[in-house]
């Protein structure tokens, strides 16, 4: 048996989420049934971050261990072969004895878009939160610096978690005003919101992106942002936003 | 009985093109579904562009007579309340009388996106083409350039279509590199063809693609396409691009 580490995108809008589960097409069984219909083998993957219903992956980790001695690039060519549209395998590797893509994840990075505008756009429905009330992003950006570093993030923990530790490390967190291929009048540029930490709670981005939503909208002051840092309290914090917005970019893994 | 002008914007992937037909989802139909809905009037919608199968738009133009009398914002909002997500009405404003979206266009605009690299990307899937081999933009460009202003595109017209004339005025034709939200690895950019005429043959904007195409590939030299637009022979010419990178942009009306 040797340990593969493989890389992989896909459009999160037609899976219930990453795991599998009884009902309803997952991402996790359609990569294994792929990898079955290629090698025989019936095993389980791994993934670094198990993302929820509608959320999307350019950069997902997933790890495995397997007796296939097809040469990794065979392995990304047939997979892809035997793989709908919407999921792809961007790369198959050799990974080190023993590699696990949660216990070996340094970090992860997530972007979340909105489209800003009343008008809803046909070509962003699938993968960006519409906002039509105006949103100031210098305050979204002076909430993203407030909520970098490490702190207890407690209260952006989603129910139904379990963590031993509600301490976490945001490295990076940026707002941006970007164009889309897709801009409609005035609908054309979306916000995109990046985070990246050595590890996520429960719903954790999507609290988070609330929370700039919140201060952005003017609905909440700045100030604010550091009562709901020290309550510790889910409750006192922002709702959840939608999950069609949020990708998962990047994990940077912990080599041995 | 008053004449409108309707601005809508579709995501073309899920429908059998614009015009209404007996058996598949049209945009056609669909709008003309949600009209009845909200005024019950049965009536017929007219096109600038009948866009085939898998074809989008941001800006198609579609004209009316209707003896409604609520406010045309009202309309727009009720329209939306009562389409899917994949076609959007952008704006309902009253229009001159006799006001018909084909005979009152003056030019449109179409764009074509290509998703160069050999990693199919699941967010690109619906909307650019994936040519896996190298294409040069620079002699893509030249042949843009060739193949601008006023000249017999006989050659550029798909078969089943019988126009009056096959003289058609291209006024603008570009080829750029754009960025993408959705970049994965190398796979990000996009090349994006736009071009303007005052009117196009079926499958002219396919067909003019894929002769970009052939150019940009080094299939064909550049001289070749002076052969084919001289030639006025569909046989002599390139083949047609796919559908679904292809999106109408903007029509531009020859007001009264």
């Amino acid at each position: 048996m040797a340990s593969f580490k493989i890389t992989l995108a896909y459009d999160g809008t037609d899976f219930c989420g990453w795991q599998a589960q009884a009902a309803g097409r997952t991402v996790q069984q359609t990569v294994e049934q792929a990898w079955e219909q290629v090698t025989g083998e019936r095993l389980r993957l791994v993934a670094s971050g198990r993302t929820d219903a509608g959320v999307h992956a350019t950069g997902q980790i997933a790890s495995l261990e397997s007796a296939s001695q097809l040469p990794p690039e065979t392995l990304c060519r047939a997979l892809n072969a035997n793989l709908p549209a919407d999921v792809r395998i961007l790369d198959v590797s050799p990974a080190w004895p023993g590699f696990h893509a949660i216990r070996d994840t340094r970090s992860k990075r997530y972007r979340y878009l909105i489209q800003p505008g009343s008008q809803a756009n046909p070509f962003h429905r699938r993968y960006a939160w519409l906002v039509s009330h105006p949103l100031d992003t210098e305050r979204m950006r002076a909430a993203a610096v407030k909520l970098s570093g490490t702190h207890d993030f407690a209260s952006f923990q989603g129910s139904g978690s379990v963590r031993r530790t509600t301490e976490r490390t945001i490295s990076d967190f940026t707002v941006d005003v970007i164009p889309s291929p897709w801009e409609i009048g005035s609908s054309g540029r979306l916000i995109c919101i990046e985070v990246e930490a050595d590890g996520f709670l429960y719903n954790m981005v999507r609290i988070l992106v609330n929370t700039l939503h919140d201060v952005g909208s003017g609905k909440r002051e700045l100030a604010w942002v550091d009562d709901v840092l020290r309550a510790r309290d889910r409750r006192v914090a922002s709702a959840t936003a939608p999950a069609h917005g949020l990708c998962l970019r990047e994990v940077k893994l912990r080599e041995p």
